[in-house]
């Protein structure tokens, strides 16, 4: 073996990055892995299309088993995207004995065990580094650094598009809209925002790190699942007032081997360091029953920082096949999956009514918490200025979920409510 | 083999909470390795001490050599502290056969490359993760997580004591004597505080991530070294007033392959992800050419967290034994080190003078900044309420070492400077 063969399938953005990488660092990686690192195809949607690198134009191809099936390759780096098409190709580059790196979390999310399952047939390695966090490698540190340690909760800011949102809107008291619009025009987000801003490209990162976290199967089916669109400035005036900042926070918890996780919009507490997590960047909080608290900080997409996850699998993926160790790792998903009902699911929860502004409506609410056993932390009721309406801003002390879905219920029949404006998670 | 043998150096705080965890967490431990792990054999210096955990009386020993030499013993986890006879102890295991964790970043930071060198000779692991900054995985970061990018600066809070005084001081405007007097009655400052407050400990480990983040031979020796004892309030209300926190850091950096690495107090802009890091918690800051910026922040000491960090290098260190390829993995310290001179190394400083209240002073002084090429981002002379002569607070763009230390000569010969009160360093 005189270089280990790379083939890219994909060449966008960190396609790009991939090949910048291992052209500007080649040195620093064949010192490491001892063996040069080539570029060896590349499958492009579009032949003819200019590029920011130059790759010779004999290794472009449109074909992907004119790579998947060449011989000399040796890792396959999967940066195109999608999910059916692209998890046929990668079951068969494992078929081949090819190994495999991919910043693909969708594909991660909802095939990563039969994936995994593939390449442990075919003695092969497949490593996803990339698909949660960009730049920071919080997979590693789930597998690696807290192997030896239980896992109680992981809390991320795993998606820049909606934190960038929520940021500016708390700087700047731009509505949700104009701060959408200024994302879109700045490429923070997708001219289809929806998988951002409705929560469900953080919770197939969070699928993938409460497996990892929690060493269970988790299924993105198994992540209950809310977005920032409805989140008004003035939530976000409250949360702030309170000592607030409002984060979609992707939370996984588990408690006695039950395990829940959402993503939703939640109130963390200023003081927490989650709170202070800003613009686009990523953030994953780890709690371990032995460690403690730990953070991990960077940036969560962009060509280069996803690339530098990428050719750090490669490397991983690099050093095993020197010690012909690849496929080899034993397994990190070893236990039985059992969810958390809503009686066992417990949170304090921020509430803000709009109400009649008249005797004793006070009472008839605060009695309907005691009904269900629900305890309040705070309550504060005031005239509302841009209504007729009184406010009333509830914080809960620690309630079960099936508590406060029957209080939320019990309001639909009570007259005296206007409307329940916002319920959010607090957190910290 | 039936079961995992280990022997166990030492049995203090760590000690302790490394049975503990391996105890607790048997099942998860077994899961990951595939074997049951076993506290063959502890070296304790008193044999009748009574302990919180319980090791049956028959696995204890005051003999080093009894570890040691014992051939059913597949690691030693070295946690008793000492240079000069742990080193012997731990090149004695090597040379049996034995893998090693350790988690002596005294013994690292002086003899690592002596203790690495005989680990690659006998084909054997030596792990020292829990060396630096406790329950972060901070080391395997920088070997495995950035393997594929440049790294330039590494900023660290790696010293819990002087940070959990420097928080106090800030907080609660208490002196650095009286804060370091309750640290010591919290058990978070030794009765001899020395090395923590001199920057000698985080030195230390400074020494060690400069060496993983640059792949070359730092030594103690590098690293440009000072402490806090001599902060003032004064300082920090300054810094809190012009918008920084005074924090004692670690920074190495790397500019065309030349380093530089100081410990020293600095102030640090308040938006900085350093800036916010309280109490005894530790954060390293991690800047890569393509990554860019990143954090990982966790308790820096303490039982749990750093067993956590022991027993997860147990965990890579038996996972390889299964593989049968300890001893086998590549260098990560490859460059030869070359260190930057005075003139290379490039900062914006803060400086408070006390000066004679009289005309001329302010234009004396700028001018001794001008004829060394230093300029000034801000300049502020004041009345000191505390004292007959006024106080000059300046901070420079930035300017080299060697040219600021012209400065401060100069300033030796100049008669309206009563005292150059403070000089620190500006990050961010």
């Amino acid at each position: 073996m005189e270089a280990v063969n790379i083939g890219l399938l994909g060449f966008g953005t960190v396609g790009t990055g991939v090949v910048r990488i291992v052209e500007n660092h080649q040195d620093d990686l064949r010192s490491q892995v001892g063996l040069p690192i080539r570029i060896a195809k590349v499958l492009v949607r579009d032949l003819d299309k200019p590029r920011g690198v130059s790759v010779a134009e004999d290794k472009l191809t449109d074909d992907p088993y004119a790579v998947i099936d060449d011989p000399s390759i040796h890792v396959i780096i999967e940066v195109m995207g999608g999910v059916a098409r692209t998890k046929q190709y990668l079951l068969d580059a494992l078929a081949r004995g090819k190994h495999v790196v991919t910043a693909n979390k969708d594909l991660m999310a909802l095939h990563g065990p039969e994936l995994m399952e593939q390449a442990r047939r075919y003695k092969c390695d497949i490593m996803y580094e990339a698909s949660v966090a960009g730049g920071i490698p919080i997979i590693r540190t789930l597998i690696d650094g807290f192997s030896s340690d239980r896992i109680t909760k992981i809390m991320g800011i795993v998606n820049g598009t909606t934190n960038y949102i929520l940021s500016k809107m708390t700087e700047e008291g731009a509505s949700y809209l104009d701060v959408l619009g200024e994302a879109k025009q700045l490429g923070y987000a997708e001219s289809d925002p929806t998988s951002d801003v409705e929560g469900m490209d953080a919770a197939r990162k969070m699928t993938i790190l409460s497996t990892l976290g929690f060493r269970t199967e988790v299924e993105l089916a198994d992540v209950s699942t809310r977005g920032i669109s409805s989140v008004t400035l003035e939530d976000i005036r409250y949360a702030k007032r309170l000592g607030y900042a409002l984060k979609l926070l992707g939370i996984a918890e588990r408690q006695d081997e039950h395990i829940s996780i959402t993503v939703e919009p939640t109130m963390v507490k200023h003081t927490h360091p989650l709170a202070s997590v800003g613009g686009v960047f990523n953030a994953v909080y780890v709690y371990g029953e032995a460690v403690g608290e730990t953070m991990f900080y960077g940036p969560g997409a962009g060509e280069l920082p996803t690339a530098t996850s990428v050719v750090a699998d490669l490397v991983a993926v690099v050093k095993n096949l020197r010690l012909g160790v690849n496929g080899l790792h034993s397994s990190t998903v070893y236990k039985p999956k059992k969810l958390k009902s809503d009686e066992q699911i417990s949170n304090k929860y921020f509430l803000l009514l709009h109400v009649e502004d008249r005797a004793g409506v006070l009472s008839q609410i605060t009695q309907i918490f005691a009904d269900h056993e629900v305890s309040l932390e705070s309550v504060l009721q005031q005239p509302n200025p841009s209504n007729p309406k009184a406010e009333i801003i509830i914080i809960t002390h620690d309630a079960n979920l099936a508590a406060m879905k029957r209080v939320l219920a019990a309001f639909e029949s009570l007259d005296v409510i206007q409307t329940v404006q916002s319920v959010y998670r607090v957190e910290g």
